[in-house]
């Protein structure tokens, strides 16, 4: 640590088509200094989520990016010097200030956390992809013990969650992923009870083998050929929780929606509902506890893929698309 | 009356693209002898719905139609002679044995209706496409006061209940229909507060300035552009009642799915479900009060649009899909 400088990476310009390294700009600027009500943080983590491409796309249920500015993403980081009320140095706390080593920000941008917790586990599986995993399944999904529970990019960090989740709540599991050996892990050590590689081609033939009884919850990571194939799947009254649309972020031109919306939705009766996980945020404490005791317990396995190196940031972004990590991918800064 | 022949119009053939006169055939065949447990029902009105196109398409939330079968659709008739315990010569009933001038009929296949209402009330105000209107609204879509409706072929037979039931719910109405016509009429008429004429192009800016403040129920009966359009006219947390694709029944090749989903589906927070009327069936009774008090009171238009004549039945439906109907068609059969 130590860097006399702020060191960041900005989002340079909107990618046409995939992400690439041009895609952001490294640049070393003056730490910032504080100012009253605010705390001056230094980055120890940051989280990587396929949520960051499409910030790129247009405005979401936040703000487009804007070129120019500091690359956002979710952090956690220290306080190193606080004018603001509520909080000390040598707090943890987490926010959303971006790729960056040092941020000065105002403490309701800030939310203090337990600073006996692993970093691996505060940057994603007891935070934001634990929280979308438990609110999205448990409130939006709605499973029932002997449920058929499908789950896409089910080898990521919201997505081995989910199916981890389901499980516990007395559920039989499936998930896909890209490539055998994915899937061999899912069912391996995640306790999956069947696994799609949505790579090998035939997807919807090998999700009916994988689903004998139907689909009753799926969790969409992805949009795209699993969705299309979950719909034809789906039992009476079924559950589809809109999570994400992953297959469709980092591409030049989207493909078209699911031939089966709306037909499918009204003969099946299903319910396709989508959710941010702020919309929860008034349980998370609930959420947050149980998560923690779970994997305390070794009831679920918290997986971080932790790359090294503030300026790793855009591969490790670019290999999240390329499916390279398992669980949760996250950059360690300092 | 008085035919010495049963006349039935069979569903002769899948069709290819739209339906035609020789989708159906007409046969005569002889009136059926009721067994023990059996009415002989004379039939008196028939329902035309999109969803008869629909069963064509293949399995739905009932088999497909089979080629060489009575065709099928939901219809009203008279009891001519009984061997079913509770029903008596004279009885009304509604049910679904299709297009013919008689049917021996199950008991338990039949609902008995009200002697004293008239039929073209019973044949879908009051009956199917009241209730699609009434619980789909109402149970599924779950409108506000002050909240912006959107229903798509408004001028259709729940269409123009929905409109108007959200109106009675407090709700600003906006409706689609085919030609100025038909706008005009549900402005004046129908007491939409705005129209829109999807077939005179640029849909989704229309629908814009016709909702300023957004879309929080939309009821789609269509899928196709119009879905399109209002998935980016939607607010967040808004909701989609599924009732029909009628934009994607009569063709050949149906289009893709909406681009919007999954991705605005997320980002919103958008709830899409699917219903039948027929899940409702238990709380039948207090809807069908309901919509027989606002008919009788003035407060809904209960629009009916009758063809004379069994023998029309296969044009009649065939008109529905050009948009010759405003409200309930319906075929008067004896």
């Amino acid at each position: 640590m130590g860097e006399a400088m702020n060191r960041q990476w900005l989002y340079a310009k909107p990618p046409v088509g995939k992400i690439a390294e041009d895609t952001f700009q490294w640049v070393e600027t003056a730490i910032p200094v504080p100012r009253d009500g605010e705390a001056l943080v230094r980055t120890r983590m940051l989280s990587l989520d396929p949520a960051n491409r499409a910030w790129m796309m247009g405005k979401t249920y936040r703000d487009a990016l804007e070129p120019g500015r500091v690359m956002s993403g979710f952090a956690i980081g220290e306080v190193v010097e606080s004018k603001a009320p509520g909080l000390a140095k040598g707090d943890i706390v987490e926010g959303d200030w971006g790729w960056q080593d040092y941020a000065a920000l105002p403490v309701r941008q800030l939310a203090k956390r337990d600073t006996k917790a692993p970093l691996e586990l505060l940057i994603g599986p007891l935070s934001v992809t634990g929280l979308t995993a438990y609110f999205g399944l448990l409130e939006v999904g709605r499973p029932k013990p002997g449920d058929t529970v499908l789950v896409s990019a089910a080898a990521g960090a919201v997505g081995s969650m989910v199916g981890q989740i389901a499980r516990l709540a007395g559920c039989r599991v499936v998930g896909t992923a890209g490539g055998q050996d994915k899937c061999d892990w899912l069912t391996a050590e995640l306790g999956f009870d069947a696994a799609v590689d949505y790579k090998a081609g035939a997807v919807r033939r090998a999700l009916a083998a994988a689903c004998p009884d139907g689909v009753d919850v799926y969790f969409d990571n992805t949009g795209g050929p699993v969705l299309e194939a979950a719909l034809s799947l789906m039992n009476l009254r079924g559950r589809i929780v809109c999570c994400g649309n992953v297959s469709q972020y980092d591409v030049e031109k989207p493909a078209p929606g699911p031939m089966a919306v709306p037909g499918l939705v009204v003969t099946k009766r299903l319910r396709l509902e989508g959710f941010i996980v702020m919309d929860f945020y008034d349980r998370r404490g609930e959420a947050e506890a149980r998560l923690a005791k779970w994997v305390a317990d070794g009831r679920i396995k918290a997986i971080v893929d932790v790359v090294d190196g503030l300026e790793n940031a855009p591969e490790a972004l670019i290999g999240l698309f390329d499916g390279k990590n398992r669980g949760k991918r996250a950059v360690r800064v300092g």
